[in-house]
């Protein structure tokens, strides 16, 4: 069977386990990937790097959202936090990002007859944002088939998350069983000269997912 | 009590309608108007028009969501149709552009503590366009209030449709008694020169709708 899929690549570890994942399942994959002001531009380069190895159609969409201000991950008059406080959204939180990157895939997916999208969110990240939960996943794609022409086919459109019960170390371990080079990854909220900080909260649950997988990461840290 | 509202404004004669019912009301506004790509770009000068009229906040935002291709709205080698199908979505829409727009506008919303968003859908719309059924907001607000931080005053997102059960008549009737000079709004698919077409099926509408409501439409036609 012939299946496309569009996936939501920002170039960091998840999204590229999940574009991986979506190929190994035989999807024709194509990548959408935001310029939205996030800080680190280095992950689209990324996430443009893994196309090409994935013979994937890449998508740059520039967003607006960027400017809205009110996260450190776009705003850089705020500090970028370097603790991680399980019961409060993280100053990282971009207001409604998932929304919109569905939304503007969503629109991408039915100009192009694409019904399924995958979006790499998972436990780590719906500890701190609203926005990766399950049942937010859920009600987007029951929102997403109302707001949509019906097919003609009677398809339906289907929000995939195979990361959303996996931790850092299973996706680290399922991509390195899928022969994912995490090289091409970037997950640091504040890299510099191609180099991750490796204390920020990203940096600290990228280097804790490698260390319980058992897998070295193959990207440079100060 | 001050309320914030964000209203989506087009510049056509509903969301306009829709701008002059939240100022009666009392709440504080903020226009939000999006630059997609769509043929009647004059719509935007009718937008920024009625925020000056109505001291009103004019926030205009570019997406890129035209250049998916897929609607004679924002593709010109398509042809704008000249009848309108009941049965049928019209050429005109646009992939899950309401999806969008109520997106961005609740990530912007939610950047500036903004609660309640105003959207013009109504009666004829949702005869044609899925995103514009009641349904269709219902499970967006459902899904924004998952996909959002949860306010400390524990304030929830509100999409306001006060035109959904108005047809055209009832809508101009509406604004009319509240003010509004339906002057500065545009309804026409293919405007030329500051005149309005008066044959595409947005057009008809707009003329049968004064037409019912027994008011003169104060724009120009050809």
């Amino acid at each position: 069977m012939y299946k496309k899929a569009l996936i939501i690549l920002s170039g960091g570890l998840d999204s590229a386990t999940c574009l991986a994942l979506a190929k190994s399942n035989g999807y024709d994959c194509t990548a959408i990937t935001f310029d939205y002001g996030q800080r680190l531009i280095q992950e689209i380069d990324c996430a443009k790097k893994l196309c090409e190895i994935y013979s994937t159609k890449f998508e740059l969409i520039k967003l607006p959202i960027g400017n809205f201000k009110s996260s450190s991950l776009t705003d850089l008059t705020k500090e970028i936090p370097l603790d991680y406080n399980e019961d409060e959204v993280p100053t990282t939180y971009v207001p409604a990002r998932n929304t919109v990157f569905l939304s503007i895939a969503l629109a991408y997916a039915e100009a192009n007859n694409i019904f399924d999208i995958f979006i790499g969110v998972n436990v780590i990240d719906y500890s701190g944002y609203p926005d990766c939960r399950p049942e937010f996943i859920n009600a987007f794609e029951k929102m997403a088939n109302l707001g949509t022409k019906s097919d003609s086919q009677g398809r339906s459109y289907k929000i995939h998350t195979p990361l959303i019960k996996m931790n850092k170390a299973e996706i680290i371990k399922n991509g390195v069983d899928l022969g994912l080079n995490y090289k091409y990854t970037l997950s640091c909220y504040q890299p510099k000269n191609n180099q991750s900080c490796g204390k920020c909260s990203s940096c600290v649950q990228r280097l804790a997912g490698f260390l319980e997988a058992g897998v070295k990461d193959p990207i440079n840290y100060v």
